[in-house]
């Protein structure tokens, strides 16, 4: 059988039971690791596990498949996901050969941030499309995900801006060389998530977005509890001037809050808003929410 | 500390390492059992866990949230949800409450429909928001689904549509009589969701559904793994007139696939096709999906 498993959120406690018997059942056992990071590092899942991980990168997961599906028709094989396992579309990909090759697979569910997002307060049925924010360059802005949230603003629905990371990525001069140096590991902030949405707003100009007229929500660690987890509320142009080390270590989340925002999402949100007359004054005013 | 915890999709093996440890250090442990159902019943949660469990119904957790939350300063208490603790306003609203009363709260994530539900192999990214699809009567149709459906269908989004279910309703009579008899749990169908979707096309008639042009699948215990869970993709039509009986136990869910259809999408989904060949052709020349 061949597993995928959603770790969760935090740490190597947020496996379920069904997972970890997996694990335990399992020949080899591979941590995918470029698509999102767990808060802790693989050493502690291994001593929890009492397994070792073969660590599996982008490379790996998607030209030597064959290689981690290997005897998976006669004995257990599992590939660790930080999330769930139908976050990313490699994975449906190593889905896709599993069956080409008649190997039985297992999906062990997790939570993962499309559905734990809901831990900001506002209801997930209140959410469109989520987007993905890429690193801009200086010569390479794409901006497709400006559409996407115009479509989700338009309804006034809620959107979820998953930010880059970028992990065991070559410069562009050591992969036109073909030196495998990798440059250190990267996570887009929430400021510097907020200026990019900025900027792209100023180049489209369709006032989709507004540095003090759009409330947004940033979060990092969630899912990792009080100890770990941030919330912070507030204007798209407080998020660029709020102290980038408050949300600490990655990964971090951004959600631009849409005009169907309801009293009741006000009323949970506030209490982690940078200014909460700022959050209600908006919220009222711009956003035609009914509160007192 | 007041827990409250996702116990995933399927049976007591779906909570996580951490879910687990706050249930055994937990005084007192509430299952709450109105908003979804596990495939497995109390009995073998208490017995997987160590732990007896009240449970909660609708009316405990909305008007009795004082005695749920009672010494939860002092000692631990954990409501136990179906899926993800925040797949229900209701538990938003027991947060509220808790932290009206001081006592600090941990959410401990799982799995829930809303990120499962990618186990059908669309893309999590190319769905717009969720709706609700509740029992029609006689005199009582709500249709505002509809325009949910509509505006992501027009965006080429697909659409989770959870089906509606009743777990401890009184009859109207018995209700007005104040009489405390429940009627049987009931659960919406797939074929049943699809008979409602397509009179309410009928009624709104703006081309939004289609019975032979409008591709869907239908699945249900998601998370369930191959023994359980079952996925189904036709047409309307097909799914409507589609053996009930294939998807059997409880609960079912339906997607509506909108244009932005990729072909790996395709690709993924065809397996589980009532006829392959509508289900290729539809994709292909309604959906215009650049297939072979």
């Amino acid at each position: 059988m061949f597993y995928i498993i959603g770790l969760g959120l935090c740490d190597e406690k947020d496996i379920t039971i069904r997972g970890l018997e997996a694990v335990k059942s399992s020949s080899r056992v591979y941590l995918e690791a470029y698509t999102s990071i767990l808060m802790v590092q693989k050493e502690r899942l291994e001593a929890f596990y009492g397994k070792d991980l073969i660590l599996a990168d982008r490379d790996m997961v998607e030209t030597e498949s064959d290689e981690i599906l290997r005897d998976a028709d006669t004995q257990n094989v599992s590939l660790l996901v930080v999330g769930d396992p139908f976050g990313a579309t490699t994975h449906t990909d190593m889905i896709l050969r599993a069956r080409a090759l008649k190997i039985p697979t297992r999906i062990i569910h997790n939570a993962s941030i499309m559905n734990a997002i809901g831990a900001c307060g506002l209801a997930l049925y209140n959410f469109g499309q989520s987007v993905s924010l890429v690193f801009f360059t200086e010569t390479w802005k794409p901006s497709s995900f400006y559409d996407r949230i115009k479509e989700n603003t338009d309804l006034g629905l809620h959107t979820l801006v998953l930010l880059d990371i970028k992990v065991k990525e070559q410069s562009d001069e050591n992969l036109a060389r073909g030196r495998k140096i990798y440059e250190p590991p990267r996570y887009m902030s929430i400021p510097q998530a907020v200026l990019q949405l900025l900027e792209t707003e100023d180049n489209r100009n369709s006032g989709t977005l507004s540095a003090d007229k759009t409330l947004a929500i940033g979060m990092s660690r969630v899912g990792g509890g009080e100890e770990h987890q941030r919330i912070v509320c507030g204007t798209l142009a407080e998020l660029a001037s709020h102290p980038s080390d408050v949300f600490g270590e990655p990964l971090h989340s951004l959600v631009i809050v849409g005009k169907r925002l309801h009293p009741l999402e006000v009323e949970f949100t506030e209490g982690f808003a940078i200014s909460r007359n700022t959050w209600r004054q908006v919220a009222k005013s711009i956003y035609g929410c009914a509160l007192d």
